[in-house]
């Protein structure tokens, strides 16, 4: 495993950024392994993702984050964040009664493939329970009413702030979450949704689809925001279907799609690749 | 090129259809080519196509339609059309400025691929009268405006009709067709939309599409309803775009999928694959 | 769930098939609910699936083979098989140390996506005994050497057929089964390979596909026949790739692939909507 | 249109690469509009695309070669390339009888979607020649049989020394190069080849397709090395079929990929955004 930094910058779009950037990394003795650049013209920003070696690199973490603000994100305006591989992110699962996104989710934590933690699965039914027990994971059930709703959700939330939890995934956790919740993690709630937004959001996309009578469906995910189903979209796909299907073939064939597409958007969220701007996401490859 | 009879029929379900179909065909001597059946449970409907070699078969043009009706259709109340291999059908190209899916039709019909003949070209635009005309097709322009629409399309209706027109390609035909146009050619006015409806109908969709931040574009083709962009889809295919993509490229891209998805609704029309119940279809492979 | 019957029939192809079986069905009370046929005209085979209800149908399990043997069968010399909705096939597992292809299996097992059963997993290899175990499912362990193989083969044989195993899936079983023990179950042995077949058989095609520079990558789920990675194609679907991907990148993405299409394939063998004839399959929708 | 240069460059890996080149072009008031590199660790080689405003740069065309020779590129033993946004790259078109990919790349040149000169079409068969000439583009007939190959070439190759052609496109033009030939041409000969390369090389790939009994067909653009359908892959892409395809409508599916793949080759060629090293591509996005 590489020991290396990772910064995500977002700016108004000028010359020569990049050169100061790449200046200050070469000047402190940082070997770049990796830079991503994106220029929005439509709105005169601009995007980065840097990665760098640690070792040689004169900079402490300690100090990283004045150094870097007091020399060179300031006269750009810059709005930064900086991840070190050396920590490992927590994420809290939530899940309901449908089993193959969570499914999912454990294949890859439990054969290493992200380097995550997840400290608690939290659910609003028993479904899940043993399988998620047996893994040594801590279950956690809130049933959710129209009465106890804000009352469950600060109960979450306690629980999530005593976890020290860095990002939410909803795996098809069938509750809506309240603007109280949501404001409480910006662009670290990722939500796989069942349909391929903006068709049809809401309820039943299955349904609906069916309805209409297309020939594709899909699945996206996307950071939770205050509009339902209207968050940064981190990606989506789509499998080819036929008037052969019914809404119980197109729940299945969606199946495959909104848990590959849940588990790409981890996989992004987690390297680092994803930054928001207003509603839309720059994702780097 | 075979000597066949295509049979499309719609009907409620029940028990014996396809045995009374397949009998009338065998005990006339046709021989089955190719038999495609659809159940839609949902609301009890019976779709099928059935291709039969002509040689041998007992029942002349002039007389099957009669006795087809009596024998078959009426007890089972079905819906029903017939095509022949040896009749060409007569396509009319509707265009505007665009060149991306004109040149997708032309290569089709210069290279003999599809069974069709293109006695007209109707544009709002003289964009593409010349090479519409060097490759002897005659190019007829009907210059739309507000005032003039309902006068122009009842010239365009006559001409179609002078023609014996059997069906209209919307080839990125820039206006949109008064209902009193649309209901002289049911389900017989193919359409490509440049978005993966029901997502982004209307005016602008790759616009929107930037705007929303999506992942994926698509384009669909669709018989030409009453409701804009409303109609019965016939297919839809997608390209997979990033955050690197602006409206420009969008477009550029949009344009493959957009030639390709309208080439095959022309594809499956032709091959009367392509069954309409309500405001869905059947097509067959 | 449907009390039906599913036949599936190859035959040279003549007049009057369709209407022959469909005919008997009808006569016998049977109500058709699917039907689908095939005629591979460059080797004049036709194929088809037909699915009855059972209720009303005049002729029971134990009288069906012989009747239809003699009455339909032979005089269009078919070769045939019959399942009934009511019986549940027996799947045996294979798998290694990957795990990814197994938790897709157990999700859909689980979560009784598929109607079978799974009596036993065999693999050569601890490493998934203990969640396999924790599913109440026995967990049989074959180590594999070059000296013992012939013999393990035996004793994993005799195994199944204690168990009444119907088909078998190689869920990334890493190893390669002789000749001997694949006869015993022709068309019954589902593998996934990790290519995009024919490109990149044998091992390590990732390795392969990164050392050639392609762009998309691939899997497909096939028969296993004598040759390597040479029998009858059931599904295949790939995966875009680019220069940024190494090897390591390639088997990640690779994994959704690989199980996406072992899980089609699995059902659709249980959905015994797959003939195979000589090398190929035709796969009904 | 942007007045802007790009640089393409390859080179050993090491620390501060990016530092340098940045540096060069900012302080010779250069403003970075795209920048992507990509490091492949496998061969510890770097690659980089590097494209700048040339307003206010100080460097003219005249003086830049020997400058960024001797100040950057010797030192780090780069390959370089420049390309200048104000030149217009010339492209000489071989076809045959297929008119698909022909027509293809005449509807973007058509409607100047691409910035491109095409001086001349060359094939062995007249079929296209009334079209191209209708298009006011020279055509030039050289029929090729065994004994004439060298012959013909060699006129050829004058034929496109005297246009100046930049780069060659092989719209389906039916013949190899002799290796005498494409050595002229190193990486500027963009072939189509008709199936998912590696699968299927050489002739008749879609009667090898359904003979093998592929679920998916495909088409590769490359450059055109010696090795027949060897060359540096640029991108390809690929069709769902089934057993209901025969040879025919493989072919004519077939061809929707062909062109589109062509067509996207063309444009990342022309866009430079391709890269080769020995036998692969870096494609940027």
């Amino acid at each position: 495993m590489q020991n290396s930094a990772i910064l995500l910058i977002t700016c108004p779009d000028q010359k020569g950024i990049i050169n100061a950037i790449t200046n200050f990394i070469f000047n402190n003795d940082g070997n770049i392994i990796d830079l991503e650049q994106h220029v929005d013209n439509s709105i005169n920003m601009f995007f980065m993702r840097v990665e760098w070696e640690l070792e040689n690199f004169q900079i402490s973490k300690e100090k990283f984050d004045e150094t870097f603000q007091v020399n060179i994100a300031e006269s750009y305006q810059m709005d930064w964040k900086i991840f070190y591989s050396s920590s490992t992110p927590k994420m809290a699962l939530f899940v309901s009664q449908h089993q193959h996104c969570f499914y999912e989710v454990m294949s890859e934590y439990q054969s290493n493939s992200w380097k995550v933690d997840i400290p608690l699965v939290i659910s609003n039914h028993l479904t899940l329970k043993g399988f998620t027990e047996s893994l040594n994971i801590p279950f956690h059930h809130f049933e959710i009413n129209n009465d106890n709703k804000k009352e469950q959700e600060n109960l979450q939330l306690q629980l999530l702030k005593s976890h020290q939890i860095d990002f939410i995934v909803l795996a098809r956790y069938m509750q809506i979450l309240s603007k109280d919740f949501t404001t409480q993690y910006p662009n670290n709630i990722i939500n796989i949704h069942h349909s391929f937004l903006p068709a049809f959001p809401g309820a039943k996309p299955y349904h609906s689809a069916f309805e209409r009578g297309v020939k594709i469906i899909g699945a996206t995910s996307h950071y939770v925001s205050e509009e339902l189903d209207g968050g940064p979209i981190i990606d989506h796909d789509i499998s080819y279907v036929s008037h052969n299907d019914n809404i119980q073939s197109l729940i299945r064939k969606g199946k495959n799609i909104e848990k590959l597409v849940l588990s790409r958007a981890i996989w992004k969220h987690l390297s680092r690749k994803v930054l928001v701007f207003k509603n839309k996401t720059v994702v780097f490859e």
